[in-house]
């Protein structure tokens, strides 16, 4: 029973229609400064370059599409460190939705100001993911409005649409790394290679400095964190159930990297595809250089899942003083 | 005669088969915080999501569709400050032929290694693009190769296509901004649009430190003048004739703006879309803060025409007091 709820290749196929009535399919390129650095044949698959910059839109838009004319009415409730909260906002606009999004204070501005330019009303609640969602959680209730969850099967369906892309790009893939910050992405895209072909390995990646979902896919249970990472999209201290059994089910292996990694990660990107990738995007390079004996010649992936870095986290990595240390600690 | 030996709208759907068999089309996003700071409605066409991070690419791979069995077997020459030699170097990779490309001492370092890791043969000669493409005159002419203009039609043809895409995704538009280097992009967008709806208008943007193809569009004339701008893209001493006349034709303004405004726009588009612009890609957003008031209210389309910015120079546009020095230029 608990089998059968698990987001299948068909709904993933069935979700695409209604994603790419907005958006476009991602490109994915091959780098060869980023295969000589890891020792393999290195893609990235660019989800930086969707609307919002970030792949989390491709859920809104399939999930708002399925919504009852009575959820359409009450209006749109969601927490968010950002990207989801920019995949809401995005989809009810598109859909002409109202949509409130709670978020912990000190969001990153960037991703705030999207979401309001796109209409959302937007509420800063307490220091993290978990205050916001609490507040939110209420306002829902209060408001009869539709709560939207971070995690729910729709948008799961609608982000797996771009493990699907990687596939028919490179349907001679060996291995896919994917930052996991309340998992969907992770999830779906797993979902998608593992049912097209199981030797495609399956690797998620989270910040050692906010491992939640890495400890509760390690023990097999619930594990709460404290998180601190820099990378915002990964900064979560309770983990997503929904995401965490289907994780469990996938995954080949789930690896912790530091912040200093990330942030060394960011440069490489830069430098090497002139794309900013936020923390979490960044995150899957600095899985591979940990990685590199076990990826050694094969055809890799690393899932950019976002670019919405802010200005003043790259001025500071790009000081010339910092920069050294991050490749330290990397 | 030289009326009919100008591109056409045809020529440039034609090409399409040719540029998608290796490409796909590019994304046209709306940014509100840009509309705000130009009080227009504000779309940029990101070239700089193409493979090599720059539009030239979608006219290599139409000329070299194009070639006969002879020239393919001898091999392409060309001269490049970067882009060009890029594009140039991807059409050879995909077709299977060999490729010269001459670049300045000093050329982009990024550019030249993404040429080489597309198998191509760099040759350094001379400080400037005029030196490089002296040699690889004598050299294609030497060795019997098949000589690439920057400016020639078949690239024009190839270009075209992101001007088709523009207007076919905002059939609303009012002006398109496009920077000029040799000016083939510039070109084939005015053909598009001026062909389809003689109201768009075309306004191209250089660098008042490289004025070359500016002050010959001006003077109705050729004009050399001394290129020391700091946007590699743009830095040509001595105008292209075939892109001359057909801006002539067609441009209905052409503005020059320092290269302080040029950089400060660099920061501004990273701030308001993350993605990083190389100095030619910022221009036209640095043409639209300058033509502020004749823009207000309109459908205003900027061309993200690459994303090559090197490291050095993305680090000295962030350092806090180079910022400031910036904005007070521009």
């Amino acid at each position: 029973m608990a089998e059968a709820e698990i987001p299948t290749l068909h709904d993933i196929i069935t979700a695409r229609p209604h994603v790419y009535r907005y958006l476009k399919p991602t490109p994915l390129y091959r780098y060869f400064g980023l295969s000589e650095l890891i020792g393999a044949n290195v893609w990235v698959k660019h989800e930086n370059h969707l609307p919002g910059g970030a792949y989390k839109v491709r859920g809104g838009v399939n999930l708002v599409a399925h919504l009852s004319q009575k959820e359409r009415d009450s209006g749109l409730f969601t927490a968010s460190t950002g990207n989801h909260g920019q995949s809401v906002a995005f989809a009810a606009r598109v859909h002409g939705l109202r949509a409130t999004i709670a978020v912990p204070e000190g969001a990153n501005p960037g991703k705030v100001a999207a979401m309001r330019s796109l209409g959302a009303k937007v509420v800063f609640h307490g220091p993290n993911y978990e205050s916001a969602l609490e507040w939110v959680v209420g306002a829902a209730a209060a408001q009869g409005g539709r709560l939207v969850d971070a995690t729910e099967d729709r948008l799961i369906h609608g982000v797996g649409t771009y493990g699907l892309e990687i596939i028919e790009d490179l349907p001679e893939v060996d291995a896919i790394i994917v930052p996991v910050g309340a998992g969907s992405g992770a999830c779906a895209t797993a979902i998608v290679a593992k049912t097209i072909n199981p030797r495609i390995e399956l690797i998620a990646v989270q910040s050692a400095q906010a491992p939640a979902m890495q400890q509760s896919w390690a023990a097999g249970r619930p594990v709460n964190v404290v998180a601190h990472t820099v990378a915002d999209g990964l900064a979560l201290s309770v983990p997503f159930e929904n995401t965490r059994r289907i994780l469990r089910k996938y995954l080949d292996d789930f690896v912790l990297v530091d912040d200093g990694a990330i942030e060394a990660a960011v440069v490489l990107l830069l430098e090497h595809t002139h794309n900013l990738a936020e923390g979490a995007a960044a995150a899957p390079l600095a899985a591979a250089l940990k990685l590199r004996d076990r990826l050694a010649g094969r055809n890799l992936v690393l899932v950019m899942t976002g670019g919405n870095l802010s200005m003043d986290q790259l001025r500071r990595l790009l000081a010339p003083q910092r920069e050294q240390s991050a490749h330290a600690a990397g």
